[in-house]
């Protein structure tokens, strides 16, 4: 049996969730503490408005400005409200090994489907065996079998990226624990290639217009920042049994994409998400961010306005 | 006033310790604990072979691969040891905010001159204010007069520049908290620009060549991690008093740095510590790290080799 045969067989059943994940984000009290009851709410809004699960605590989510301690408060004060942890792939990765080994061990025992876990990345341009040994190591450390280990590439945010041979090589070492990876680089042919040489992988784009594409290509769904707004179309379209739907739902999530990409995202997005509830608490963000001016808000809402319909509250109606 | 001799005022006693400063090497025991008694050992070596003072955990201490609570043990058991805190500037710059908080107030509490911190560095182009906000939030809480805090300007890793207009910024905001600026970005005129905006700043430049120029411009001195090799050789140049002296050792100096950076810095200067100390934990290092190969290594010592001689044992000798 050669390398690529042998790497099928090891992924020959899936074992990443199929569907729609909103990387959901952290709405602050006027103190800036993590407000729990309105992002548990909004959790299960999403839940039950399309989206098949939830990953918090990543890029959307402002993990990575918090210290270990409080984004394990927040994962565990969502399970704790009766949330399903199967349904969750929290974001748990950090630069520091001993954090996201804390970090991803607590998610396991808490139940959570999986963990998304970044490269290290403060120290830039690793060697593929550096990052090996490095996601090598968190699995070791964590040392449940319970663990089913996400990626996460978005070059970006982490400007290390995951190249392909350092997933393969993973895959073949531990194999039913590294389960997939959310490809954030925006780039189709990274999700592609990746599916091309470990088919069956569980892959999940980072922007909803590759979902029908990635479903097809035998990858496991999307997790995205914008899925918090769009996930009701999202639904629909990994749902869509036609080209025709197909083509409009995509086109419609493009339409909304470059809106909010033409701005700051995660602050466009949380400005949106403070529209629809009428919650300034959406809006507001930990340092290095800073919302939205005035100006570009009131542009993004119109930009979407002539895009989506809105209801008699201030919530677009997700139609295609 | 205008806001320029405004500025001058408030930085017109300099709070910044003048010097040479290495940015420690953390070791590590076969079972990759951090090895302290090596460690204040090497501490005491340096204090008393040209070094004014030590930045630990930072980048070449790979403090931002490890966790708060060990990088908070680490600077206990130096300072329990009985080396001066007054004389150290750890690193204690992180992602998180809540991590940047606690490791920098416990720096304080134990007497630190200094604490170097970086910006937040995972997400990527934070506005100006955001950045501002950053830092102040830092300063609000840690809430002690004690902090001298100086910036850490590293783009090649932090992907996150601290740009001058936010220097100037925070020391207008936080004069006499606000000390200076390690500069590692390797581009003289970074330093340069900023002591001309803010005369008299404690900057230190990452790169042992331009200590006389610093020194001579008003800055403070150096922090770099080839000052754990170099240490002697930078005390010579700080103390040099003609041309001919500082052109001489500013050539061997810039010798030994075309070496070492014609390989990957952090594990090249940790082979050559290991190398001169005969012990292997030097050379170890943290994910997403790789020892260098033994080729890279000879290559190493032989290209140093050509630059300086060796005494009996394996120690380069540190002369002009």
């Amino acid at each position: 049996m050669n390398a690529m045969a042998r790497l099928a067989a090891k992924v020959a059943k899936p074992i990443a969730p199929k569907g729609v994940y909103a990387a959901l984000f952290t709405p602050f009290t006027e103190a800036m503490e993590p407000d729990l009851p309105a992002m548990i709410d909004f959790a299960r809004w999403l839940l039950a408005n399309g989206c098949d699960g939830l990953s918090m605590l990543g890029s959307s989510g402002e993990g990575n400005s918090m210290s270990a301690r409080r984004r394990m408060a927040i994962l565990e004060g969502l399970v704790e409200a009766g949330l399903p942890p199967v349904r969750m792939i929290p974001g748990t990765g950090a630069a520091s090994l001993g954090d996201v080994v804390e970090v991803t061990r607590h998610a396991v025992e808490l139940g959570c489907g999986g963990a998304l876990v970044l490269p290290p990345y403060y120290y830039k341009n690793p060697t593929d065996d550096g990052l090996f040994r490095a996601f090598a190591a968190l699995i070791e450390q964590v040392a449940d079998s319970r663990l089913r280990l996400y990626l996460y590439h978005i070059p970006q945010l982490s400007a290390v990226p995951v190249p392909h041979a350092v997933v393969e090589r993973l895959v073949e070492a531990f194999p039913g624990i590294v389960a997939g990876l959310k490809d954030s680089s925006g780039d189709w042919s990274y999700s592609a290639t990746l599916l091309q040489r470990v088919p069956g992988f569980g892959v999940y784009p980072g922007l909803e217009i590759f979902l029908a594409k990635v479903l097809h290509a035998g990858g496991a769904g999307c997790i995205t920042g914008s899925a918090n707004f769009t996930a009701p179309l999202c639904a629909q379209l990994a749902a869509a049994r036609n080209d025709a739907d197909v083509a409009r739902l995509e086109k419609k999530l493009d339409q909304i994409r470059i809106a909010i990409e033409s701005r700051p995202i995660i602050p466009a997005l949380k400005a949106v998400q403070a529209e629809i509830t009428g919650y300034a608490g959406w809006g507001r963000l930990l340092p290095p961010f800073t919302p939205l001016s005035d100006a570009e808000r009131a542009g993004l809402f119109k930009d979407l306005d002539a895009i989506l319909p809105r209801d008699a509250g201030h919530r677009w109606e997700m139609r295609a």
